[in-house]
C-alpha cells in the first residue's frame, strides 16, 4: 500500500504524530498549533475516538477543540466495519479540514476501519490537503508500518516488537509514543532492523512531530523526539538472532530533537531550527 | 588527572567494566574470562569490596573465582582513608595479577580511596599489565569522568546527570551500567553532551566491554553495549538548556553491540567481531 497520490496543482496535508498525554489544560501549544493548521476559527474537526474503551474520550477533544476556536468539532465512531461504509459518516468526514485520532489500542483502530471506505478516504483527503493528527495509539497509526506490541527496554532484542500495516498515509517512518517514560528505544531500532528503509520516530510524552508537505518535520512540545536513521547501517545480526537475542545493530545515526529542531525525511538532515542554525 | 603512563615494553592491563547483575551460578563466562586473563590457574586476584555495603559481598566473589581456578583470591576492604595508606595492603595489591571492584555505591569507592596511595597504584598497575574489572558502581569508577548519579529516561535532559572524577584509568570512554534495565540512554547522552570527546558505553547486565590495551572493546555477555559516539556532534544545546528542559543533540552516532562485536575506542571504528564481517 503506496501513500495516496497527490494530485497535481494539490499539496499533501500535514501529519502530526504526537506522543501521548498532550498538554489539555494548560500550555496546549500542540492542539492548538493543530487547530490553527485546519484554520483557526474556520476549522471544521472530525476526531475519531476509536482507540479508545472511554466513552467520554470523544467528547471530551470536542470541548477543547472548541475552546481553542475551532468553528465545528464532530466525535464519530465506528463499532464495526460495515459503520465505515456508511454514506452520513463518509460524507461529514469528506467535509473536515483536519482528522485526529485519540489514544487507546491501535489495533482498534485498524481492525475496525483497515481497508474500508472510510480508511481509503482519510487517505485521499490527506493528498488533497487535509491535516492528519493522532495521539498515542492514533499517531502509531498513522504510517504504512505500525508497531503493534513490544516490551520496553534501551537495547534491541529478536522477537522485541511486533510490526503490523497502518492507515499508510505516509511509508517513511515508524512511530513510536511514550517514548521516554516507556523507554521504548530497543524496540524502535528492532523494528528498524527488520529493513532499514525508514526511518525511526520516537515521541515523548507531550511532543509531537509536524510534519509538513514538504517532508520536513518539526518538534513542538515539552519533549524530545528521538529520530533513529538506520541508512547507513553497516551492519545487522536481526537474520541469524533468535527469539529473545540481544540484536548487534551497527552505524545507526541518532537525533534527539527539541521543539525548534528539524529534521527532512527526505534528505535526512537534521537541524537546529530555531534554537539556532547548526553551522554558528 | 591522565591514566598512568604506559613504560617501554610494557603493555598496559586490559580494563573490563562489566554492566551489574552479570551471571554468578550457571554461565559464569564474564567472570570466568576475567579469570583466564589474569592468568588461569596462577591467577593472584585482589577484590575491592569497598562499594558494597553487604558484609559477605567480598567472600561473596573470593568463592566464585577460586572456584573458576584462580590459585590466590584476597578481599580487602577499607574502612577510612588512612587504611588506603596501609603498607600490608598496598603490598597484597602489588602481587595481584588482577583486581576486581564489586558493586555498590561508586561514590563510596571514590570518596574512599581517591586520591589515595592505593588509587595511585591499581593506576600504576593498571599501566604495567595488571588487569583491573569491576561491576555496575564498580565499572562507573573505572574511567576519569563517572555518572556519580542520574535521572532515568530515554532522552536527554539538562540536570538529569551528574558527573565525578573516577578512578582515571582511561579517559577515552563514561560508562553507564544497567543500562538496559534502568533505561540510562537519556543519562548517558546527557553526560556526552557537556564535551562531546569522550565515547559513551551503556553496558546491560551480565553484559561486559573487555578493552584491550590496542584499545579495542570486545562484548562478552548475553546482553548489549551501546555505544555513543558523539564525535560528529552537528549540534547540542545544552549550553543554553535550563534544568529539566529536554536537550537537543543532532548527529549522534550508536552501535549496539553484542557478544563477539567490536569497537576501537581509538579509531572509533565498530565491528561485527566473530559475528561476520561487516562487508560480507
Amino acid at each position: 500500500m503506496c501513500p495516496s497520490k497527490v494530485s497535481d496543482g494539490d499539496e499533501r496535508g500535514w501529519i502530526i504524530p504526537i506522543g501521548g498525554a498532550e498538554e489539555k489544560q494548560n500550555d496546549r501549544r500542540i492542539l492548538s498549533r493543530f487547530v490553527e493548521l485546519c484554520g483557526g476559527e474556520d476549522a471544521d474537526i472530525v476526531v475519531f475516538p476509536t482507540a479508545s474503551r472511554l466513552l467520554d474520550t470523544g467528547a471530551r477533544y470536542e470541548e477543547i477543540f472548541r475552546d481553542l476556536g475551532a468553528a465545528a468539532v464532530e466525535s464519530i465512531d465506528f463499532d464495526t466495519r460495515r459503520d465505515c461504509e456508511e454514506k452520513g459518516r463518509l460524507e461529514r468526514i469528506g467535509r473536515a479540514t483536519g482528522l485526529f485520532f485519540t489514544g487507546g489500542n491501535q489495533l482498534r483502530i485498524t481492525t475496525l476501519i483497515g481497508g474500508t471506505p472510510v480508511a481509503k478516504l482519510i487517505r485521499q483527503r490527506n493528498a488533497q490537503g487535509v491535516h492528519v493528527a493522532g495521539t498515542s495509539a492514533g499517531a502509531a497509526i498513522l504510517s504504512e508500518h505500525m508497531i503493534a506490541f513490544g516490551e520496553e527496554g534501551g537495547s534491541p532484542r529478536a522477537g522485541s516488537v511486533r510490526l503490523a500495516p497502518g492507515l499508510g498515509l505516509t511509508n517513511r517512518f515508524i512511530i513510536d509514543q511514550h517514548f521516554r517514560q516507556r523507554d521504548r528505544l530497543g524496540r524502535l531500532a528492532t523494528a528498524l532492523a527488520f529493513n532499514p528503509f525508514a526511518i525511526g520516530i520516537g515521541l515523548d510524552e507531550d511532543t509531537a512531530a509536524f510534519i509538513g508537505p514538504d517532508n520536513t518535520l518539526e518538534v513542538e512540545g515539552s519533549g524530545s523526539v528521538t529520530v533513529i536513521d538506520a541508512a547507513d547501517l553497516q551492519f545487522s545480526s536481526m537474520d541469524r538472532a533468535d527469539e529473545g537475542d540481544a540484536v548487534c545493530l551497527l552505524g545507526l545515526g541518532v537525533h534527539m530533537l527539541v521543539h525548534g529542531a528539524t529534521f527532512n525525511l527526505h534528505t535526512r538532515r537534521a537541524g537546529a531550527g530555531t534554537l539556532i542554525s547548526p553551522k554558528e
